[in-house]
């Protein structure tokens, strides 16, 4: 017998081989997914395989036990050096001696697949535009005159098959000395774009790199910056941390900054400034909170809206203000992350920004699109995510369409009377009783409902302070069902309602949630402007939503994504009883986290991900809902709260909307349909 | 008839074209090289022709007064604007309306052809990669969102055929307002790179622009750093300057520079800050003295030898000090010119470095080979680069051959007892009366001879300083024709010599050829040390010469090329009669001034050739003198001066070079062949 079987899994592939032929080697010609960085050198141990033996019926082989070359120093030397996991080769020194069935476990795969924590969603697979190379050049021979660089493009050329390189002058600083300090044997950090162009040179070590490589999937909010630093070997995410975004003084939304860039000259540019400083702080803290070099980092994927987007490019974000609302560009963005003013990075790092959709819907909703991938879906999902901004983007794979919609920072607990961020000692969940009228909740940082015993104690030390955004969602919906609130959206009197905590404040009546003030503690109540704030929010989303279905040419959608840390914490009945959201079975409305977030991660495991959504974006209508008139149709009727008891809390249960009012019946319940799910 | 016959001169292109197609149509139909910027907008003026009237026997043609539509409103306008030549048309507003022949004048021409000084050479072909485009973008439509930069590029793609652009954020940030204010109508500068990827949007101006659009020529030596601000629509070279390289405080030649790095940490960044300051400062002269903004310069072409090239580029030059010198990068680099710190351009203005021959032979030789392009030449010739190193370039259309030699800063006057640089009060000619062993000279800033009437109030102001370069070469030989010194480069004494004009000096003796020591003013002579430094110096470039040579196989060239600011100023037959180049008939000994700025100036002018050179460069073969055997072979055998009686200093005289000496025969002279030419 001079060849052999050679079966590799998971992948299945097969061929037969001469006896003698290393598994790497093998592995390649059958295009088998097994890393290496050092070529098949032994030094790296990225290429480690588990050979299987004895009988394997699925695949029809019978292993002999000398199926693969002996075990070898090098592979010896490794094992005692860094450890190998019994039963483990080296894919490059284990050479194949007889039919053999050879797996390839998850972390010797380039392509590994990365489980993220939302159970519903998609692994991520790895295919980072930035990777590791080492390489062997050849000595400069003073009768062949050439660069050092030449010489490495060379290398790489005939070792790795990379078509060209190209390096910036930081890199080609360092060559000369690498080249000489690891005896011309180097490992280089290579990025390739996923268009086109030649591979850029990142950065470069002597001999064989061991230190991190890392990228950053970065939100930029308007309110929060939220950076998830990545391995990019492995996917995982080393670290997650999030600082306010320090814009926030120019303005608490989007149209108040660019009406500080409108009326200030030169504002523009003082929050470019401020916010990659800010960009900068968060990226050293991460470094230092992750133990390591800046130098390290090698890319950024960015996220955000259209107006930070352009705040963060240094680009007047005034014509995002008005109408045409034009963008000064759409497409997505290769650039150097020095570029955009932040250091605390490899000097040659690059950044990847995602194409915004239109002027109101940015590379926060495509990241978004990406995360929730609706164009692939088979049923008609409504994904929204709710910020100060809501982004909503309605499709399946025959069409996707979307849209911005104006909902206020109210969902964020802004502009509330007892609203604050989420933070421990906020109100996040309410229940009120619909007999009693009496209210019981749970502040963040503490599990216990603050009539269960011990909750006084729990949260002795951070205080109830205030209701935050899912808190404030919640008050509203349960006064509506406790029959506190009328459909028009008025709070009832103590003797409308019959409960003392509906108490008088100026014209209008509040509902008294928590009373500390005896101990010069808050006192928290609902008030008529607070449901105001929330009926506008929820009517705003509500008609984004609405005119997209009316654009789709349907009254009904088979699933609600919930985005945004918001969505997270939202309570999805809640979210129906209150008409933010149009109907839908309770188990077709998810959350999906921070889903703009993990796009930003996709694209930056996955550089093919970067063609695809931006292929996507390409097909995405807009609706530009600031000047459809149907927009503000919908915004009117959405402003009242539909009645909502709920006789059936169980899963698989429509909400039945049935209008009620104190006063008069109002217009939106009666459209509603009632239906139930099988 | 519905069609007309329309012939263009000087191109010859002709071809029939329907009644009322407009003659620049007619013109890009054909391929004919008609200019316009603003695509047949009538606002440009570029397009404008020639008709001519009557019968033209040659095309076979009769052309009638009313070939062309009328004179039409737009031209008028422009007339009187403008002004027009008489019997010029506008290309894009003239109509074809019969049988005509069109003459597009040089300046209509976008290739149009750029006479250069030196009479010998060849015209350069505008063909720039950075041009200007006059585009109507599309305005933004909210129901169809996309970027401006993006309807800015479709607007390129459909008017102009640019297939695609990339731009830089500095001018991201300008394009919003410019479209608006020019109401959709812009000029944007794009700079295409010569090997591929987008155009590159340098700059945008709303309307026509019609400011300056400039690039800079720029020869960066070790001693000085010159610059050529060229018009890039022209082809002119508006202005040229110069100053010392900073650098020089660092060490005189480039192998102090070395060392400089090698012995103080930091001191190659030193010298790089040092160096970009100095071109800033040069740049910011330039364009305040030519009274343009440095907005308007958009393109630098930069050539130097291969220390100066990577301490421009901020790399360590040490491994260019020792064998086998190996350059950290060899090929041709296009980068931000801001990336090499220099900031008196425009923020987007793209830098061209010519690619290195070797590490000895830098991308000022790869200049000079594009000046004088021997890789064209039927014949064989020698190029010679004279500074501070002599790069030499031998060849001919088969094979190109380039080695440099270590000539030392002696032919630029430095090391020399009474040198000095070529200013005015340096002594440039010496002739010595071969009977009476007087010396007369001239000195620069000043055309009489010193012993012409007047000399010596001609020369009151300057005084009489020193002696430059091409003096000493002259002194030299002269001293040598007229019997001073011996072959072996020692000179007679006053006995020896029959003149107390040779005086002792030490152990040796002085040429004595001015004193004003009376008056407190110099007393200028050669020494013997200046013989020995001039022998050095004039042997290692023979030497250098012959290694070539050798390796060709030759012992005969058919031409040489001096160049170098130096080379324009040196005799032909003073350089021949000291054995500094080869032997060559006194007219095929020419000088090409400044080659290596001039390639620059090609290379700005014409992207195409920037191909070129870099072609021709991979398939120089080059010789390292330093590791060549051979070399010091030459150099020692080369040391000596042959005797040079010249009794026939007509053109067209070869100059004869048999040995004497006051001691013993040298060993060179015997080798050289009587020759005469035709």
């Amino acid at each position: 017998m001079s060849e052999a079987l050679v079966i590799f899994t998971p992948s299945g592939k097969r061929g037969r081989f001469a006896l003698g032929t290393p598994v790497l080697t093998a592995a390649r010609q059958l295009g088998v997914d097994l890393d290496s960085v050092c070529g098949g050198r032994g030094i790296c141990s990225k290429c480690q395989i588990s050979p299987g033996y004895g009988a394997f019926s699925k695949h029809g082989v019978t292993v002999a036990p000398d199926a693969l070359s002996e075990w070898n120093a090098v592979e010896q030397r490794y094992k005692e050096k860094r450890g190998l996991i019994d039963g483990r080769r080296l894919g490059c020194q284990a050479k194949i001696m007889g039919d053999v069935v050879i797996d390839v476990p998850p972390e010797s795969q380039v392509h590994r697949q990365v489980v993220r924590k939302a159970a519903t969603a998609r692994a991520i697979t790895m295919d980072p535009a930035t990777r590791l190379y080492f390489v062997e050049v050849e000595e400069p021979d003073m009768h062949e005159p050439s660069g050092d660089f030449e010489r490495l493009a060379k290398a790489l050329r005939s070792e790795w098959d990379v078509p060209e390189i190209a390096g910036g002058l930081d890199v080609l600083r360092k060559l000369q000395p690498t080249l000489r300090e690891g005896k011309w044997r180097v490992t280089v950090a290579l990025h390739k774009d996923h268009h086109a162009g030649p591979h850029r040179l990142l950065d470069i070590w002597p001999g064989l790199y061991e230190g991190g490589l890392y990228g950053l999937a970065i939100d930029l909010g308007s309110t929060t910056i939220a950076a998830h630093l990545c391995d990019l070997r492995t996917g995982d995410v080393v670290l997650s941390s999030g600082i306010m975004n320090p814009q926030i003084r120019f303005g608490e939304d989007l149209m108040s900054r660019v009406s500080y860039a409108m009326m200030n000259p030169g504002g523009d540019q003082e929050m470019t400034r401020t916010v990659r400083e800010g960009m900068d702080t968060l990226i050293t803290e991460i470094a230092r909170e992750a133990d390591i070099s800046t130098r390290e980092i090698m890319e950024a994927v960015i996220v955000c809206n259209p107006v930070m987007h352009h705040l963060l490019l240094g680009i007047d974000p005034v014509e995002l203000g008005q109408a045409p609302f034009a963008l000064a560009t759409s497409d997505a963005l290769n650039l150097d992350v020095r570029e955009l003013g932040i250091s605390a990075v490899n000097p040659a790092a690059r950044a990847y920004l995602l194409p915004c959709i239109a002027g109101h819907v940015g590379a926060d909703a495509a990241a978004v699109a990406l995360s929730e991938s609706p164009e692939t879906s088979e049923d008609l999902v409504l994904v929204v995510d709710v910020g100060t901004n809501a982004e909503i983007l309605l499709g399946n794979k025959y069409r996707v369409l979307a849209c911005s919609s104006p909902t206020g920072p109210a969902f964020e607990g802004a502009q509330i009377s007892s609203g604050q961020r989420a933070a421990p000692g906020a109100i996040e969940r309410i229940e009120i009783d619909p007999v009693t009228k009496e209210p019981r909740f749970r502040v963040i940082g503490c599990d216990l409902w603050s009539d269960e015993a011990g909750f006084t104690e729990a949260t002795a030390e951070t205080g109830i302070t205030g209701i935050c955004g899912s808190g404030i969602i919640e008050a509203v919906a349960e006064m509506r069902m406790a029959g506190l609130v009328d459909g028009s959206g008025l709070i009832g009197s103590a003797e409308q309602t019959g409960t003392w905590r509906c108490q008088p404040e100026g014209r209008t009546h509040a509902y008294l949630i928590h009373d500390a003030s005896a101990k010069g503690g808050p006192r928290i109540t609902v008030t008529q402007g607070d449901i105001r704030a929330i009926q506008l929010a929820k009517s705003a989303l509500y008609a984004g939503a609405r005119l997209l279905m009316d654009e789709i040419g349907t009254d009904h959608v088979d699933r609600v994504v919930l985005a945004g840390a918001f969505g997270a914490h939202i309570s999805p009945k809640h979210a129906m009883v209150l008409g933010m959201i149009p109907d839908a079975a309770l188990d077709k409305v998810t959350s999906a986290g921070n889903a703009a977030g993990t796009g930003a991660r996709i694209a930056l495991c996955n550089a093919t991900a970067r063609a695809g959504i931006e292929a996507t974006v390409r097909r995405i209508h807009k609706v530009e809902t600031a000047i459809e008139p149907r927009f503000q149709e919908h915004f009117v009727n959405a402003n009242a709260l539909p009645h909502a008891i709920d006789p059936f809390p169980e899963l698989n249960q429509i909400v039945t909307l049935p209008a009620l009012s104190f006063n008069t019946g109002d217009g939106d319940g009666g459209r509603r349909k009632r239906r139930r799910s099988a």
